[in-house]
């Protein structure tokens, strides 16, 4: 088959991919508390320490701690209760040697105390003093000021897709509003003479679309805004018309071919002619996917995915997701999270070719057994069964049962 | 403290805590492509069959099977091409004795053929004839109706938490509405004197609330609604009033207490008051974490949460997100995902209690290398900083430099 005379390995084939796009980040704001998911474009510093004062972090008596020194269980210091810290109140007075202050986790000190004894290591005599049962030196039990977090300290890095960590930190600083990377939109096109849109009543002959609806669905996922262009016949003319108009209009196209050799002999042509520099990869070395187009035209990546719907799905996976994270202006790429499981069947591959099969992951009490579900067709419903990917490498010919395998989440 | 007599293991205290609460999922109909995320309330049936025509999996010529025994590369058989069909097309005749069609991938096949010859397998012999190099058995390289999905099979179970390979697999079918969990509501409360909202300016003696933001996002990534009711002050009489409205107009009521012992007392106490079973748990034995309460009052889930915001976030992925889906009816609870991290230092543990420990995640050549965040204050920004959890059992007490560990995702 001459498309395929030059097979790319896959990961060599992102390599190039990416080598090719440059990372235009287009920035909005957002109300911080929006912008869960989000990703920010530039470094976000801190307007002001934390904490913004000296703080308690037990439940005790604010002390000098020099009158402290020597304090035991058998020998205790006396010191004189100058009163209460309420929380969330200013203490009102300063220490002078000899005092002390009841003060509770997260209390500020007052001024010219410096360390916090615990409570379990006082006791209250009468409503006027306290024994310090144990000694405490300067900064003991205590937060300094800046201590956590320095004003003008980068808080958070650019590129740092936002979680309900940094969404409460941002609340911590008062910074109500954050610049955030816009969604990349991407365009997506169905073609194949045989598909059509799921509301159609179903003819003999014909499919309907599903490649449409998993982009979809992955490119909301992971954060960018889908666009759907339709679904169109098998013909040059209408594909290049519509798929300039979707490049125009989209950060990012992916086209999916129909199954037919012929129909995907199509897209690589229809692909090339949207501009410079145009294929940089046509056939990856991976299973399922392997007529995979990786192409970059007019500073654009256009995606094309073979029509099966399981192999448009794991692909895209690997391809447009990258992309997306790209436009988004992620500063690393996210940790592919895994899960070790014992295989309850062989696997076997081709040597030379990376394999992916769609998994099944049960937790058992020895822990969780993966069982690959291997289907004729390839049909969507083996991916819908599947909640993990085996990888098997291109070195290896197949896995055996019983074997521990590394299974990455598929969801 | 005698608040903390009884400490029940984590897992122990989720336990008891879920066996209390009833799985009562409400269900709305939504748009198939707007159920990304959603879990279905009931399995799904396919009310086709898939595929619903005999169909090619390979591009090649259809024939009657029996025609082309014997046929091999040595001495090939002879078919007459009748014709070709066309993708998205029915073959509009069928094959006798001695016949074949040109086929491609996902094409249907005409009546009584049963076969397809793979293109690579067939010489074509000016436009009429075709020679046959190799014999195919009957239903080789064709997928029968309903082999993949039968009319009337379950293909998606109640339970479910719908992927793009479920959106898809459902646009397969024509299913253009799913039934879905309405999302439950979180009720999410802050107390303590010293907390201002994060639009305040800050005083002396005075943090911004951060527990009500990480919760809320936390509730928001999990599926579920979160209605925050604001920050009150350590009073009685006006977290009572508070929470008995939020029970009442919430699925699940979160508190968060100040950071002070009596503010923590005083949540249990507004707790005991909001009705039966009442206080399950109260202290579990865990750090970050210990002074949590976990309670079922008037058949709904009330959880309180220590004050510190990393205890109330790490805390809350235990226990507020178990409860959030169980009132979506998850099915079975989501695959914990862990990366295997090489320990860049020692962890002292407290023998008998179970740690975790924020831990920074990174990619060397050599793997992922662990960094487990160490920090005075449990500020908020050593989450901001981890991109994992790292569990120490309570059974040891610490874990090695040098040790690879299992890190679970922190997202």
């Amino acid at each position: 088959m001459p498309e395929f005379l030059k097979l790319t390995s896959p990961s060599q084939a992102l390599q190039i991919f990416l080598s090719h796009l440059k990372n235009r980040v287009n920035a909005e704001t957002l109300p911080t508390l929006e912008a869960l998911g989000r990703v920010t474009v530039s470094p976000i510093f801190s307007p002001i320490p934390l904490p913004s004062f000296p703080r308690s972090t037990v439940d005790g008596y604010a002390v000098r701690a020099e009158d402290t020194f020597g304090s035991s269980e058998s020998l205790p210091g006396y010191l004189r209760v100058k009163g209460e810290i309420l929380m969330g109140a200013i203490p009102g007075f300063d220490l002078v040697r000899g005092e002390a202050a009841l003060i509770h986790t997260g209390g500020m000190l007052p001024d010219s105390s410096d360390a916090v004894v615990m409570l379990e290591n006082t006791q209250r005599i009468g409503t006027d003093n306290v024994e310090i049962l144990r000694a405490v030196s300067a900064g003991e039990n205590v937060l300094k000021v800046g201590e956590d977090v320095e004003q003008g300290q980068e808080v958070i890095a650019a590129g740092v897709r936002l979680r309900p960590a940094e969404i409460g930190g941002l609340a911590a600083l008062g910074i109500l509003n954050v610049e955030v990377a816009r969604k990349p939109s991407v365009g997506i096109l169905s073609s194949g003479d045989e598909i059509l849109p799921p509301d159609a009543e179903l003819k003999p002959g014909h499919v309907r679309d599903i490649n449409s609806y998993t982009l979809s669905a992955l490119v909301e996922q992971v954060g960018g805004i889908p666009r759907r262009y339709g679904i169109f016949p098998d013909r040059f003319e209408i594909l290049q018309t519509v798929s300039a108009n979707a490049l125009e209009e989209c950060d990012l196209v992916v086209i999916t071919a129909g199954s037919s050799a012929s129909a995907r002999d199509l897209t690589a042509r229809v692909i090339t002619g949207l501009g410079e520099p145009g294929v940089l990869v046509h056939g990856v070395n991976i299973k399922p996917g392997k007529p995979t187009i990786l192409a970059v035209c007019k500073d654009k990546a256009v995606i094309g995915l073979p029509g099966n719907p399981v192999s448009a799905l794991v692909i895209a996976g690997f391809y447009v997701v990258p992309v997306v994270e790209l436009l988004l202006g992620l500063s690393s790429a996210p940790i592919r999270p895994m899960v070790r499981a014992k295989l309850n069947t062989n696997i076997s591959s081709q040597a030379g070719r990376e394999d992916w099969v769609p998994t099944r992951m049960d937790l058992t009490p020895e822990g969780y057994r993966a069982e690959p579900i291997f289907s004729k067709s390839n049909l969507i419903f083996s991916l819908v069964r599947a909640n993990g990917m085996i990888r098997v490498p291109s070195e290896v010919t197949g896995l055996s049962a019983g074997e521990l395998v590394e299974v990455y989440l598929f969801t």
